[in-house]
């Protein structure tokens, strides 16, 4: 039997996808598990999107233009107008959600070897792109201490080298909740431009900003060229199925370079698409009030949280999940117990581990991520499930009162 | 500013697609563009997707599993030992499109520069995706003279490598309509289990078999573990831009580390799933109906083109395609001279060059891939108006009488 790729044995695992298994089993047990893993929101979606697909008369479902059809690359550069951000239809490839926008980005930009810096813990999928690109990361660590700010620009310089073609941001931060400021970003927009660097940015999370205002690296001054800005439909709207995203980017090379890909691929999803354009009228008092929603649950569950002895966890400023920190010998071990041979009203909690959003093995074994998307009646049960389970894990390193 | 990868560099534009200008402006002057250059057919898709889209009540649409449903896996399987292959649904991944089922083979078989052979011309895509892996694709010549067979088992073992990891085919062959018989499809599985190579086969056409009997690479004895198959719902059931394809193998290995890839980028498009499996309950007479016109289409236009002087093509089993030698000096020319230079009727005709199926520069510059898609009417002026065309193409190697 032939033998896998070395690419194949060294693409991770999902870190979060990984207690699957103990999860199912718990359910199997009668045991409700209160999910504040994994991101999928419950909040509702846009009628249009319905209304979208029943108006649906085609009589056959073909492939679109490989960039996106141009309807809806017109009406996502009038909704980037609208927050301040000034491109045009060709600056925009719609892809198969955010996803294959950073592929294209990392094909186009990344040969093999090549490194591209991230702060650290970082979303687990952009090590997964990286491996699959046959390029690596090189994390730059920032500290629950520090709120997760931007590390210091000494920090980034220590990890260039010869081989370092890209920064990669993600703003608001999944999974630190942290919002980079103005201030932060041009400290990023020197040192692209002094090291000639390509600048990605991830602001998928753009809608849920809570204390301050969103600054796109797409209006960093002087680095036009160097900036690739990755979004998506999915959390704005809901609508984490229809996998439509984009990669945008005035470097016309880049662009030139990602439309021979994405015409590899054919197109993206024609259905996803329709409904993708009809949000776009989606009324901003909607998309206010779920911010507002988020904003709430965040406001609920980080001072709660905190309440806990030995628990700490900073003020997210965006997105909906946070790091925290446990008092646990092993969240990896604590995740899988608290699955297996916990439950407390029956029921449980099931959490991401902070490790899959490091590189460096030890790294995050007392933090966990949450996503503090459950209604607020769950999300309240599951602070006193997380409570409950603190004061009789066997490998708990604090004593409760 | 920073400059692309050179994997960016390489990466081939789609030869079908950049023609694309040249008929854009000849619709632009009044010019019926009749197109025998792409594979979008114009039958009707059941309307089984139409109902699937009309009965969606979902609050919102969120991501699905990342192998893809398991409602989906479970019909798809079922499906399969329904045409004679022996699969369970955790052998299925489902993907977005048979394009992503390609790029997960490929990422898990494939190191950089290791090497796939294939069998020349070829769907111009394979070597689009073998660069995004970094891989190299090896052609093996096969001839529009012996109607285009599988190459002989001696010129694969000619362009065997230390690198070699894996052979491509596609079967019916996109481009040139050949269904590669059992015996042919024998020596194959002879070559793979002495070399013990990966055989990755598409077998997307696999309903439009005119003249014989498709037979499975999955049914190939004694290299169960060596088989990808990668399969797609597009042309079945002309619903190309649903995106949904499927990667199939009974080796655990190669799913294990495809699940990681299809983790990385979340889920396969959750509306098109829902389509997909809808129409898995499509009846037999309906595809039936569909490979008919087909191969209507066909037996007409294969001999109206022979029937024109220096013009040569085979009679193709499968698929909708076809690559037609033409009585001119260089195709690509030609190609565009149709499209800026000449109308018959008000019409002229657009093709897909050749060169864009082979890897030698100058391979395949006398012959151009058509697909037999349109219907009827327009088939018959479009073989008329290549046929007036080659009367007065300044570049052309014969005079018509």
């Amino acid at each position: 039997m032939p033998s896998i790729s070395e690419r194949g044995l060294l693409m991770p695992a999902s870190p979060i996808r990984r207690l699957v298994p103990y999860a199912d089993e718990a359910k199997r047990r009668g045991v409700e598990v209160l999910h504040l893993n994994i991101g999928q929101p419950d909040l509702l979606t846009p009628d249009l999107a319905e209304k979208a697909m029943h108006a649906y008369t085609g009589k056959y479902i073909p492939y679109s233009h490989s960039a996106g059809n141009l309807s809806l690359r017109t009406k996502l550069a009038e909704y980037y107008k609208s927050i301040g951000i000034d491109i045009s239809s060709d600056d925009i490839l719609i892809t198969t959600g955010g996803s294959e926008a950073i592929c294209f980005a990392y094909y186009s930009i990344l040969n093999y070897a090549d490194e591209v810096i991230v702060p650290e813990p970082y979303y687990a999928n952009y090590y997964g792109f990286t491996t699959e690109t046959g390029a690596r990361m090189i994390p730059v660590r920032s500290s629950i201490e520090n709120n997760f700010a931007l590390p210091s620009i000494e920090d980034f310089e220590d990890a260039l080298t010869p081989q370092t073609k890209a920064i990669m941001l993600c703003n608001p931060n999944n999974p630190t909740g942290h919002v980079y400021s103005q201030k932060e970003l041009s400290h990023i927009r020197n040192l692209v431009r002094k090291y000639d660097l390509f600048l990605v940015c991830d602001e998928v999370y753009r809608d849920f900003c809570y204390d301050s205002q969103h600054y796109s690296v797409m209006n960093l001054k002087g680095i036009e060229e160097n900036t690739i800005l990755i979004d998506s439909f999915s959390k704005r709207y809901n609508v984490c199925g229809i996998r439509i995203g984009a990669m945008i980017t005035r470097n016309k090379d880049v662009i030139a370079s990602s439309m021979k890909f994405a015409q590899a691929r054919l197109s993206p999803p024609s259905m996803g698409q329709l409904i993708a354009e009809a949000l776009l009228d989606t009324p901003q008092a909607f998309l206010n009030k779920s911010a507002e929603e988020y904003k709430a649950r965040r406001d609920y569950i980080i001072p709660a949280l905190n309440q806990i002895k030995g628990v700490h966890t900073p003020m997210p400023d965006g997105a909906f999940y946070s790091m925290v920190e446990l008092p646990v010998d092993d969240v990896d071990k604590f995740s899988r117990w608290l699955l297996e041979e916990f439950e407390y009203e029956g029921a449980t909690v099931m959490l991401a581990p902070g490790t899959g959003f490091y590189t460096g093995k030890k790294m995050g074994i007392h933090q966990a991520r949450i996503a503090y998307i459950l209604e607020m009646d769950k999300l309240k049960r599951a602070v006193e499930c997380l409570k409950q389970a603190l004061k009789v894990y066997p490998g708990r390193t604090i004593d409760q009162d």
